[in-house]
This record gives C-alpha cells, structure tokens and sequence, in this order.
C-alpha cells in the first residue's frame, strides 16, 4: 500500500472538527514539480452561513466538495473553463433552509446549484407517495421528496489524504449518514481524489446498508453543465444503445436529443432515458462537447453499477438556470414506486454495500476532443442503436 | 450625489461577513451635536442563536433590523415610548427552526413578533393551494404558506450608509434573495434610513425580477402596534375611501371599526379590508393614536404600490398578543388564487423592479398629534367615504 | 433554604451564552470526599454541529443533559454501565435538520436516541389530524407530529446550582418555551439534579400555560434503556392493576409481556398500556431488570400526575435499535384527538401550571436488585392485578 499523509478534519464521534484547514505541496519538498494545495473553510453570510468547503487545487483544476451538502461537487474550474452552471440559486445552501418536503416535495430546488448533486439514498426521483413500514410495522403512506435527502445531509466525518508515492493522488473523503429510528439507515463513503496536473477528478462511493433487515436503495449522479462548455450547437456523445423521450414534450423534438440549442426564455426542459454500451468490461463513456469543439467534459463509469442514463436538457435563460445534466444512475429519476414495479430499485441485504466511481474530466484542445469522441464511438461500434419515436411506458409512468 | 461613508457588513458572494461592528458619530466630527451609532451584533442563546442584529441608534429612536429575517423591523424605541409588541414569541426566531409549511402552512406564526414582518414575495397572505409551473411545464398545486417566505430569509448582503453631508441620513441596507430552480426568483433591496435627532425611520423597498420570464409578486408591511400605543380607547385614524369587514365576525362590530377595546382573554381577531384616499401625488398617511392622545404611530407611503391597506385588531390578553397591525400592501391578505381572480396581483416583466416606500414615524405630543390627525383628515376632506354594511365578495372569500 | 452557588450559562432574553465552561468539587474544598465536576460544551461536526451539552458527572455517574433538544438526556453511565442505548442515529441531532412532520409526521425519529426523550407538549402520541383554531376563530384540521415539538425546542434559559451543604445536590436547570402566536403557548422550567456519589438523577418539571386561555397539554417521559440493562432474559418489574396490549399483533404474546427476547432483525415492536399501583402517597416505582439479575434501572414517580405508564418492547437488532422505553406519562401514547375523546388530556387553565418529577436509578449487585424488586412488588401487594386479554378500546383506538 503506498504511503500516505493522511488528516482528520471532522469526526463528530470524537466532536472533532476543524474550522480552516490547509496544506500544499511545499509540505512535501521530495515531489517537486507538483503543486497543489487542499483548503478547508466556511462559507458565511446569508444562507450559506456555516456550509463547509474543501477546495482541492490539483495545479491545473479546482475541484470544491462541499461536506456539508453530502459531499456533493460545487464546481471544478480550471484558469480558462468550469464544470458547473448558475441558476436563481447563488449561494451554496445550508441544509437548514431546506424543508424537501415543502412546494409539494420540491423543496430540493432550492438549494439545487452544484455541478454534482447526489440524488438518494432512500429514493431519487419526482416527489410521489409510496409506502413505508412503520413503528407498529403497519404500512404507512409518505411523501419521498425530488432527489431524497442525502444533499442535504452533512458528512459526520472528514478527512484528506495525500499519497507519498507518484501519482501523489490528493483524496477528499467523507462519511455521510442517511438513518433514522425505524427506516432506512445508510452510510455513504465518498472520495473525490484527482491526480495534479490533470483536469480530471474521481468520485467512489461506497452505500452501505447499515441495517439488519434489507433495504431499497436508489441513486442517481445529476452532473450539471452550463456555459462554455454548454452553448448553441454544443451537443452530447454518447455510447447509446437505446434514447427514449420521457414525456410527449420531449418526443416533439426528438431528432434533436443529441444536440442544444441557445438559451431561450421560458424552455420547458427535455429528458431522455437512455442505456448505453460499454467496453468488454462494461465500462463506458459520455461526453458534453462545446460548440466549437474544442472543450469537452466526459464522465466515465462502470454500467454494471449505474445501469439508467439520463439526459436533462434545460436550455432556459442563463439567469434560470441554462444547463444539461448528464446523470449516471442506478434507475431512472421517476418515482420509486414506478422504479421498483419495473424492477429497477437496487435491494440492499443486511451490512451489503453497492459500489459505484464515476471519473469526471475536462477535455481541451481539439484533437483530444476529437480522440475522445472517437473513443464513444467505438464503443458502440457495430452495435444495435435506437432513437424511440414513442414514450416508452416501461421507462416513462403514463 | 452627497458624500457618504460605506461598510460592507455581509457579502455572501465574497464570503465576507463581520460578525460585530460598530461605528458612532465621534468618528465624524466634523458634524457637532449629531449624537447616533450603528452597531452589527450577533444574538445568542436558544432559538435566536445566530441571529444578526443592526441596531441604528440615531440619538431619539433606536430601530432594530434583524438581516437574519428578511430584513425586517423588530421595533423602534425611544426613550419613553416603544414601537413594536409582545406575544409569546419571545426571541427573534432564527430561520432554521421556521418551517413555513407546518400546522397547515401557520409555521410563519412561530417567528412572528416583529414590528414591521414584510410578507411575500411569492404570496402574502393566507395559506391556500395553488398552482405552478413544475420543472415539465406541468400544472402542480403546492400550498403557499402564510405570509410567504421572504421574512425567514437571510440577507445575502447588507451594508451601512453614512451621509456625510446635512441631514446626515444613517442607512442601513440589504439583498435578500428569494428564489429556487424552477420557480420565481426575486431579489429585494431594502433600505432603512433614518436622520439624527428625528423619531422617523424609513424603509425603501425594490423587488425586482430576476427572471427571463414573467413572474407574479405580492408584497404586505405587516407593521404591529402594542401598549403605549395600543390601549382602551385608542383609534386608527385614516382617509378611508370605503372600510370593509374581512368576515361576518368582524361584521358583528363594524361601527367600533376605528377604535380598540383593553386586553379581552380570546378575542377573536377583527380584520378590515379598506381603500384609502390620498394627496394629488398618491401620497397617504394613517396613524394609530393613543387612548390619551398624546403619542401617535404614523405611517407615510404612495397608493399605487400600496393600493391595498388592511387593519388587524387583535386585542386578546397581552400574553397573547395584544396587537394591531396597519398594513399597506400591494393587495390583500387573502390566498394568492383569490387575489389573482381579483386581479389584485401584481406581475413583473422579466428583470422588472416594483418598489414601495413608507416611512414610519412616533409623534409625540398632544398638539403634534392634532396636526397629524388635521392633516390626515384633510386628505379626505370632501371625498366620498364608506363603512361597508356587508362583507364584499370583490375583498373576501366567501 | 440551602446556600447555594448559582452560574447562568444561557439567557437569551440578555443575550448571555456561554460557549464552554467547568466547575468541580476542587472549587470548594469544604466539602471535602466529594468529587464531581460540571462540564458545559458545544458538540461540533455532521448533524450534530452547535448542539449544547451539560455533563454532570457526580463521581460515580455522569448524566449528560441537552439543553438544545429540550433538556433531554442523552444517556447516563458509570464505569461499567449505561442508562441509554443506539440504533441508527448516531448524533445528537441540532433541531435545525428535524422537521417534525415530513415523513407523515414521523419527522422526530430522525434525531431519536436520548436515553430520556420528554413528548409533548401540544400533542406526545402518534400523529394525528385534530383540530386547532386558528387566528379568525375557525376550526382548522392540523397535523399533530409523533411525540410533540419540545425535544427540538432549544432551551432560551440554562443554568447550573450547586448546594454549598449536604448533600451537595447538583443541578442543571432550563427554561424550555413551546409557544407560538395564535397557538398554545408553554413554558416548561426543568432541574436535572443528582447527589454526589450516588447512581441516581431527578427530573423535576413545571409546564406553565403562559397563554391567558386555557390549553390543552400532553406530556410523557420516553425513558429508553438498551444493553447491558437490556438483554435476553431481562424483564420489567412494575406494580401493574392492568396491562393491555396496545394491539393484536402485541396481544398474541401477551404472556411474554414482562420479559424481553434477543435481538431479532425485523421484530416488530410490541407495547403496553398499563395503569399502576402506587403507596398510599400515590408514588410508585418501576424497574427494568438485567437478565443476570445484577444490574437494575428504576424510575420512581408519582401517579397523580403520571397516571398513564406505556411499556414500549422493540427487541430489533442492535443495529436498528435494541431497546425498551418505559414511559411515565399524563395519557398514552395515541393521538390526541383520541386521547381526548377518552379524557384523559390534561386542561391548564390560564397562568396554571402542571408538575412532574422522576428519579431514575441505576441499582447495582444482586440484593440491590433483589431488594428493588420487593420493594416494587409490595407496591401491588394484595391489590388486584390484571393482564387483559384483549385490545381495550378504551386505550386504544380501533
């Protein structure tokens, strides 16, 4: 195993926890030619009062994780792009300004602005009722809210590793409890590590079930662009095995699922449910390429783990958010009960924990563009592929 | 434009916050006799832990700004007399425990105490279902909770103003957003000035429109009166066009309509619904006056904004709240559904501001009383004025 | 009346909080042989950041108190034992993240571990509609969350009482503030005290209606006990008139009622509505036995105010929640509508005030327990003493 620094920075089992916090690659003169540095601090003022930040700054890309809002992603940035997007929303929300289940399960939305925001554990799709079992093991009607609770949940523990040894990964780890009395209890343990030098990062998640008796779990990667790698003429390459519209709306401009237009006021979003071929291992690819092809941002995973792919496309005005997400998941973002009648809700056993990594990286110059789309297209070379002409009832509740 | 001294105390955006400040008229003394101070505290302790406080010492009256809340005005105190109420909230309720939609969308009660709470910007008035657009373009009914959200909102940014020239106007001002992903966005700017030496403050307000799109907005000062103001005898004097009571209830006693009973263990709320004269400009005024009519609370504002003024008489037990509010507001306190069928709600093109303004003052005085009340009385003089006889289905729900 | 030292740590209405602070025995050598020390800190990190803790460790027990969450106790342990238990929330949850009625109203089982949950104090039971009045006078149908809102209520009062003579009784006490406009409005002032050296703490109540109307009021003690108190074999001791199952599924093993099986993955909890016997002073006394019969907790209290006591068996895997609460209450845990229907809500009229006091023990050494339990069964001794056989419908609701 390589050597590591390794740095708690919050333990709530021990009450640890450090306000600001902050090491760089001076501390570790045996690697020169490396430059990075890993902050930690809190944000203040208005609602974002009290949200934890670690930036990790890899020499080349800023990836900010946010420990607060479940570890999700607030953006990456480079000296010349980002990876993230901008809406209504502007601060980075303290959960205690979301009620999920307020404006009809919606209140999510409210603090919906990051590049990367986890959807789960419980459940990830549209607000819908279901059932659950209660305290008397009756079975009991509830609200499961847009996108479930765990951005909105704080990771219990924090810490940062650094690899002594090339590639001298730099890791931002988390642990985020999901649990109450009489439900579902899950640990998420996430890293998010990039390598310096490189414009790419790495998400591994670990969901366990912490419970004796089994659970559903669902989650859903909702990885969020906006300019410049969005713009008119920008479009998304994907491996695809099969694109459906979700909803008439959709079908209406089916033709042009694979490409964005400008921002226009008032656009009602788009979604296609896709699946997607992957290599001999069942790994694939996707990428959101600009318009003048010479940015591109790809996200690369395993199939087996995140079987549904979903293609949000909301070119609204800028000042409403004009952003596409391309969102690996374990299941489509319809309701659970929906999920699991056509068998796609992940059945966790007692202690089992599902595993999912996502690699999520900034392509820049036109040829690795092009290379990149090259490598999407063999994987689904020689392969069936359909675009839907219908809504497909088995992936779109009627 | 005057010279002037500028702090920033807040400024999410750069993550700049003080947690305490202060500055007093010794910093500038090249303007003698002016005796004020402004301080920025933090408040501590049960539900108010966190809570940020602007206290505006301007040598006669103190006016407490709580940023933590909206901006709102917590009271305004001499020293002799005091604006503002009691009931039993007794702190200033830190927005992470408001949860507006509880107890049938009544959750706004458990924060409310303040001397001027501004409701909106969404909806201002009574919890009732409407619809909105959801993130498909469809119809979703959702409750919209009393008294709208923008009172448990934190400023995102807030700052101090100082003239630097004659009357040497003491401001202080804040952003406060509201707004989600898929719904309105609004961003209110709000300033509450006030000169040395007076017993007057104001407060200027723009909601503007921050979406590409067209959105509605209410708006309601909810400002509340206790003892001294409010006893056995007291009145409301106002240049009413027509006087409406909200429900047969209040119906029952329409005559004593303009004057208040002492304290009454379970009274039942009376509330009237009125159209008011004003000057050739649109400029109006009320005033709440004492039982011995030697203060008065007034309230200075234009009646295109604020076109709607309703009277709230809730003389039950000072523990409960022995309370009226005056509350000039851009319609009324109704549902949104009902105002919108009145077409009492106001729409904002994209990026369109709408801006109010009242200022607030303690007279003190017998003689400074008569002449508030002349002056109120001439605004009327001659025009057509009238108590309604029946509840009117264009004010009330029926 | 005793010389005592008294230190306010929190008053929010002089906006006094103190952050961190300790006193013990080595500040007054007078009473020398004492040891015992008061600790007061902020716990930090995860859902648990900016919750107060009081420690008070009385040199052989150390009861921590949570002033945050209504004055709470989170558990109380000696070197060899703990009175409290854990199951999937591991913090201690910040009100902030609880809202009490997402999830059908099942909210408070989110932040659900204290060794000592107080219920209450507009509603303890299941939830439930029931009828409010709401401002205009007008029934209005709410949602009553389970267990009530005072275990998120923070303390606006705390403070710490040392007796400068035998037996050196000290104390943690707060004022806890349930109120809203337009609604009940409580003020419960509690004492946890203990004397140095022994294994025993008091819970000393008063819930003052400060409203000028009379209130309903509901209060019980969710006492919870998990290993090594609990275990197989383990049973409770209680001077029973009648035990009734709550429903079928606990009434077919009714005989079982006062023993506890090993944990069991998916058990699905079983309860108990009982009324008690009590000495000619109307006080009684309950046990929770060890299944070595070597360890004992004990509740003793008094009925007059505490007529209702639940026995709550929910013999999960540890994992889920291993435990069983033995519940001192005004009524039963059901809704309050029901509760009402059956008499049994308490009515406080204006400025009244109801009190309760509990002291819990942790009894240790086979003649100790043995000596508890005489003492208990003489309690029943010659009295007539029933284990219903079916579902009562006067307890519970059909």
């Amino acid at each position: 195993m390589a050597k590591r620094f390794e740095k708690v920075l919050t333990d709530s089992s021990t009450n640890y926890y450090l306000e600001s916090w902050q090491i760089d690659s001076s501390s570790f003169p045996e690697f020169k030619g490396r430059q990075w540095r890993i902050t930690k601090f809190v944000l203040r003022g208005g609602r974002q009062h009290g949200v934890d930040i670690v930036e990790i700054d890899n020499g080349q890309m800023t990836v900010t994780v946010v420990p607060t809002r479940g570890m999700n992603i607030l953006k990456a940035c480079t000296n010349d792009a980002v990876l993230g997007w901008s809406n209504a929303v502007r601060e980075v929300v303290h959960p205690a300004y979301i009620q999920p289940e307020s404006r009809g399960g919606l209140g999510w939305l409210e603090g919906f602005n990051e590049m990367m925001s986890r959807c789960g554990l419980e459940s990830t799709g549209l607000p819908g009722t279901d059932l659950i079992v209660d305290n008397q093991g009756n079975k009991k009607t509830v609200t499961l809210p847009l996108h479930g609770r765990i951005s909105n949940s704080p990771a219990s523990r924090l810490w940062v590793e650094v690899e002594l040894e090339e590639p001298c990964r730099l890791t931002v780890a988390g642990e985020v409890p999901e649990g109450r009395m009489f439900g579902p209890s899950y640990l998420l343990r996430t890293a998010v590590s990039t390598v310096p030098g490189t414009t790419e990062f790495t998400i591994s998640d670990e969901v366990q079930n912490l419970s004796a008796v089994p659970q559903e779990m669902e989650i859903l990667y909702h990885c969020n662009y906006g300019p410049p790698l969005l713009g008119e003429g920008a479009r998304v390459v994907v491996p695809y095995r099969k694109v459906s519209a979700r909803d008439e709306h959709t079908l209406q401009d089916i033709e042009k699922w694979d490409t964005y237009g400008p921002p226009e006021p008032g656009f009602v979003e788009h979604c296609y449910f896709l699946t997607l071929h992957g290599d001999a291992d069942g790994r694939t690819a996707v990428a959101l390429v600009s318009p003048e092809e010479e940015l591109a941002a790809s996200i690369r995973f395993s199939l087996e783990p995140l079987p549904a792919f979903t293609i949000w496309k909301n070119t609204a005005a800028e000042a409403d958010g004009y952003v596409t997400g391309l969102e690996p998941g374990s299941d489509y973002p319809n309701s659970r009960q929906f999920e699991r009648e056509k068998g796609r809700v992940v059945q966790l056993e007692a202690g089992e924990s599902y595993r999912a990594e996502l690699s999520l990286a900034l392509v820049r110059g036109k040829p690795e563009v092009e290379a990149l789309c090259d490598e999407i297209a063999a994987l689904g070379e020689g392969k069936e592929s359909e675009v839907c002409e219908r809504v497909d009832p088995e992936l779109s509740p009627m």
